[in-house]
């Protein structure tokens, strides 16, 4: 997979038009590349800033073709990319991540098959595949659980709680019956992501480990650094650049863990692998001299990976549905970089934009409060 | 001119698609604000980064009008914006800066003359009309002085060195016999730029005075801190607060001074003033919470001016024609950020880029090295 680097002019593809295709776009853009994103939605967010765009379904081969005739290189702004889709423009052009990261990554049971084979340590877990066999995984693994469907779940939807077997069978019909995943509930001391990348040949590179905060399923906050110990935040690191080779992914990759704790001792349970730049990390964008955005574009193009040092300490608040009626109060704090995606319609739950306030980076234990900004 | 803020969503129009187009309309869509981007070459940098273009002359007042029906408001990313092209749009909307910004600064008399009323001091100069004019300024001004056209001079087009008055016709002829005026040269012992941004209501923020050299008229580095006294950077700052309060300025613009020493004592001459973001700013991308560009769309979407605070030493180079050429190497070198405008051709003496290189902030005085990076 190895090639000469893209140079500057050259046109990347992105399938998918929200915010993640739009901060792309802008990353691709500051190093003279162009982008051309594809997304069914004639509102999509990332054409506002895009050389070109293309308004058709994921599945439309025509418009496919087309598509990957004007670009050097496609990525993908989501990981649920139909198999066929991936097929055919990877018959035409580089696709980067490939099809393996895609088809693992949307499949949570593939997910936890990748981390059993490579003894990465997660949630103990039991497949599901119909309501009887929902009861009979709520009655092996501990309570409580929760059961996640296989496919197409994100911000905390295609989920129940099981709190034992009686509960399994309306669990696995309230997430619609579909295929899914029962997984023991472990009390985690917190949540934290890398964001990782990896370049074709091989080489990778991880930003700082980020500590996360979701509220009903939605991430609401990231920051940095992570309150765990050091060699914690290595031993993450180091599973992000196990899945990513296993993988033989090229470009940035999120591996979400649950930190548990007991004394002085913590250990870490991955979660979930999601093959692309990641909510957890836009805080990069401030932070360090090269954001994710930046690393993927890089990776995707086959450049350099850049320095992922990160140069101050960060918080990153998601503004979600309403939240982002505050924009004017936002953007009359001194310090705080807003930034709002453009999106037309704020319904609850869709995430309209975040904000990110810098703090000290002298002391990487000092907790930073909400109300800090501006004091780097 | 004070009025409700712009809200997220609202569409800027943008004259002209150069780099400084296209880091505007990066740093709008950041704040959820589209862009229109006007401009008649339709090989614009900033159109790949524009949710609207319109290629069309800047007198032609059809597309002119269709282009202020789609706009909330307009800016310009040059200042030679023809008198009857900013009419037409003011008519219709706020164009901010205004009129009065743009006249003055396309003139190089003017720019002097406005000076002067503030008793602001400049270089000695005298206007040229014709050539029998430059003869008798060259016969009255301090040898060697320079000839520069009142109107549509940059990167050191426009201009020549005139010796005494035996040489001054030759040079009047050599610049086109352009109205122009002639300034006497000055030992200045740097170069410094001050950026500032004044909203619709008069509050003023300013940048870090900036130190830029020049190479063949053309910017070649800035830098920040500049290596002056306090005091005289705290002058400059209000030298340019002065400057944007006499021109009713709404937005960014640099004002361009040579710094004269002797022994402990600086002053400072105006030398240019530029109604716009400047090359001398880009640094503030990287060092700053919120850049020049942002500065300047917040002020024309009539929002907060955002906070100016640098938060690391800065060293911007300029990647000029063939230079552009490195940017592998570029983008190979550890936290330099480099930035690539995706123009087409790469012609000698034209733009094509840049590079900046952050340093700590703990010593100002402190030389940066051109090797230095990543140390912040």
């Amino acid at each position: 997979m190895t090639a000469d680097p893209l140079p500057p002019g050259s046109t990347i593809g992105i399938l998918g038009g929200g915010q993640l295709g739009r901060m792309l776009a802008m990353a691709a853009a500051r190093l003279g590349l162009r982008t051309h994103v594809y997304c069914p939605d004639p509102d999509s967010p990332a054409f506002d800033v895009a050389a070109a765009r293309t308004v058709a379904a994921y599945t439309d081969e025509t418009a496919l073709t087309a598509f990957a005739a004007g670009c050097d290189a496609v990525t993908f702004e989501f990981e649920n990319v139909p198999a066929r889709t991936v097929e055919v423009l990877s018959a035409r052009l580089p696709t980067r991540p490939g099809a393996r990261s895609l088809a693992v990554c949307q499949d949570r049971l593939e997910e936890k098959r990748l981390c059993a084979a490579l003894g990465i340590a997660t949630a103990d877990w039991l497949p599901v595949d119909d309501a009887e066999g929902a009861r009979a995984a709520a009655a092996t693994l501990a309570r409580p659980a929760i059961l996640k469907t296989r496919r197409l779940g994100y911000d905390g939807k295609g989920q129940a709680c099981v709190d034992g077997p009686e509960a399994a069978e309306d669990a696995f019909a309230a997430i619609g019956g579909a295929v899914s995943v029962l997984e023991a509930r472990v009390p985690f001391a917190c949540e934290v992501s890398v964001i990782g990348v990896r370049a074709a040949d091989g080489a990778f590179a991880a930003y700082d480990v980020t500590e996360n905060e979701h509220e009903a399923g939605i991430l609401r906050t990231s920051r940095v650094p992570a309150r765990i110990g050091e060699e914690t935040a290595a031993a993450a690191r180091a599973i992000a650049r196990r899945i990513a080779d296993a993988l033989g992914h090229v470009g940035v990759l999120g591996v979400e863990m649950f930190v548990l704790r007991e004394g002085n001792c913590e250990s870490l349970l991955v979660n979930e692998i999601a093959p692309r730049v990641h909510n957890t990390g836009h805080w990069t964008i401030e932070a360090c001299p090269a954001s994710q955005f930046e690393a993927h574009v890089r990776a995707v193009a086959g450049w350099p990976l850049p320095s992922t040092r990160r140069v101050a300490d960060a918080r990153m608040t998601n503004l979600i549905g309403a939240d982002a009626e505050a924009w004017a109060e936002l953007a009359a704090e001194p310090g705080a970089a807003l930034h709002l995606y453009g999106k037309r319609e704020a319904r609850p739950g869709r995430k309209m934009g975040h904000v990110t306030r810098l703090g000290p980076t002298a002391d990487p234990t000092r907790p930073l409060t909400v109300g800090e900004v501006d004091s780097a």
